[in-house]
């Protein structure tokens, strides 16, 4: 292969490294960074460079041009062992990557930065993206710090406070009733018209800033990647992401084993998993979704027939969980110390299914990836323990002596 | 100096480490840990660990009994160079330390990290603190965690997202009403009777996790720090911590300078500047204090009088800000990718009131610590740019045409 290129995922077309807002016209299946690997020295994990992804990381990331100054410090998240969950559920080793320690609080702040260094490179000087919340956000502090034009679509039944905590960042945000897919198709189209670089779930890029996670993974892990890793699937971008980056490891030569992934949607939207299970090749668009966060709501998943090829291929595992083990999970992350969103709970859930299916050996690794913080989506909390008033500090004292006595 | 000791920050009366819940019985003032410093080799900071804090810099912690499981990954949070505000108020080199990537979103987990560790290591099976909320949370996560026993002691006007965000932990909260001062000292009391390790704002350990900030800006610095450090001062424990780092890397002879603080409160709660200003050694109880913001009412902070001797004896200076310097601020750390709730952006308004003041030359490099997410306080949002909704795509081209043209 000389120079690098934009690849169907599915029948392998090239395209210009510049093209932007665009999937396959013969597939329509997203795109993929393709790019020379052979330049990476063997000894090469032994002597990185500090700063984010794009320097610590820079020969993953050789075809890209990149600006420091663009990085809001994203990635370079915690790998928290578990304590407790672990002996609940009879692993041996399990660990949560704690993505809520990003910049805007979620995974998607690793794509983003991505993204915006190619529309930079590329002379845009607007972004935008369509996003319930998380992507939105991102998007929009990601677009400020860069002083680009930003562009928010929003379902129009996104909470204020989450439009409110995008806008905050001075993007202008829009909101927009209709099917999630023909807003994303024709976010590409105006996209083109305006000049706009739309940075949607499946951008290459972004999928490119995910790879990031496998990366990092590999190196807290010392040299060693764990035999499974947990996502949940919304759109279906970061599960692609982080396998794309086990993929390059594996190429490279530096490690000899690709985990295999667990990827899991609630029952109240599922349409990637449906079709998976259904031996399907294409997924339908769910019907009637309704779940606990609106981030999991993704009723017809851009990069979704993507990732069921993916999965077969590899090896992974496909489920859904409900509402009540999605809490459940929520609450056992809580115990380790780690607040997480619904949405973000969702993985954890999945493993322990999957553990309770017999699918994962007990011996096996597993990394969970948290994807975004409980501050996201606090509504689903319950006062658990709260005391009623202590006036004075006899009353205190008795308090306490009751509560744990 | 034969081995660790606390001292009193004031008389310098030796205690035992292993004492806590404690101030100086003679002078009521705050204890702080010594221990000896000579060990560190002077080409130390070139041969880094990997891990968390106690590992990382474990020679500044070598008193110190540590276990990793304990640890959430705190600290290691990013340095954000400023794009925008920098020219905006004329300063070469402004930097922004973003501690919103701390596991519970604060810089509280630097201290708190460091008092369970403490607990856990002296035998500790309950831990305590009183908090108006961000030390609850970083309470209740790290207690989660360890294991112990949780019991947090809430101002009985925190709003109900803030309780409920530390009891998702699973920490037992007591709601107190009364003066915060009488609840403090009774706290110490409570916690020697019921074998509560109370970490409060100024536990020795506290300090101690709050000294790693100091030791990854001069990493992060490339070994040069900044002239100037800005902080919000509710407490004071923060701006004692980062202190402390600088004059312990001053002391083996890793820097020959230590950078000057600006420490900032609000107008609406002001004891420490109030004392400050008016030439007094010790600071009065703040009647009527009214802020933005719960983090900012600290009306009688323990660590106050310790704060004004520290600001006279280095050259640091102290200054107050209004509502709208405050909320001015969060825009400007918006701009540049960064959603701080209100008390994180006091800092930059004091660094900013400093400058107009000509009290910052216009070629040093400050750093404005950035002390938790936005999205602990988000009320104080206002929907800057929100369109209204639009229905079909056409619509939405015109609406975009409107906003971008």
């Amino acid at each position: 292969m000389n120079g690098a290129c934009l690849e169907c995922v599915k029948c392998g077309r090239d395209f210009s490294l510049n093209v932007i807002n665009t999937r396959c016209p013969d597939c329509n299946e997203p795109l993929e960074v393709r790019y020379d690997l052979d330049s990476i020295p063997g000894d090469w994990f032994e002597s990185l460079k500090k700063g984010c992804s794009f320097e610590r990381y820079a020969p993953f990331y050789s075809y890209l041009k990149t600006d420091p100054a663009l990085s809001l410090g994203e990635g370079q998240t915690s790998l928290i062992r578990s304590n407790r969950v672990n002996e609940k559920i009879g692993l041996k080793d399990l660990f949560f990557k704690n993505e809520t320690q990003n910049p805007t609080w979620t995974f998607k702040d690793r794509g983003t930065a991505f993204s915006v260094q190619n529309a930079a490179s590329l002379g845009y000087r607007r972004l935008g993206t369509l996003s319930s919340g998380n992507m939105g956000a991102s998007v929009a502090a990601f677009g400020s710090r860069a002083h680009m034009d930003t562009i928010i679509l929003l379902k129009s039944n996104v909470p204020g406070e989450k439009s409110d905590a995008l806008t905050v960042y001075g993007a202008k945000a829009l909101k927009v009733s209709g099917n999630y897919g023909d807003v994303y198709y024709k976010a590409l189209e105006i996209g083109k018209h305006f000049d706009i670089y739309f940075s949607v779930s499946d951008d290459p890029m972004r999928i490119e800033g995910y790879k990031s996670l496998a990366f990092e993974l590999y190196e807290q892990m010392e040299y060693l990647p764990p035999d499974y890793v947990a996502v949940p699937v919304g759109s279906g971008g970061l599960c692609r992401g982080i396998l794309k980056g086990f993929e390059e490891l594996n190429e490279v030569g530096f490690i000899d084993k690709i985990p295999k992934f667990i990827g899991v949607q609630t029952q109240g939207c599922s349409p990637t998993v449906d079709a998976y299970e259904q031996g399907k090749d294409e997924i339908e668009h769910f019907e009637g979704a309704l779940t606990l966060d609106h981030v999991l709501e993704n009723p017809y998943p851009p990069s979704g027939n993507q990732v069921i090829r993916k999965m077969r291929s590899s090896g992974g595992v496909l489920l859904k969980v409900s509402n009540k083990e999605i809490l459940d999970a929520e609450l056992f992350l809580a115990e380790e110390g780690i607040f997480a969103q619904p949405a973000a709970a969702t993985a954890l859930a999945g493993v322990i299914r999957a553990q309770a299916k017999d699918l994962i050996p007990a011996e096996s690794s597993v990394v969970t990836v948290v994807t975004g913080s409980g501050l996201k989506y606090p509504h689903v909390l319950k006062k658990f323990n709260l005391s009623s008033d202590s006036t004075s500090l006899n009353q205190l004292a008795q308090a306490l002596e009751a509560l744990i006595i």
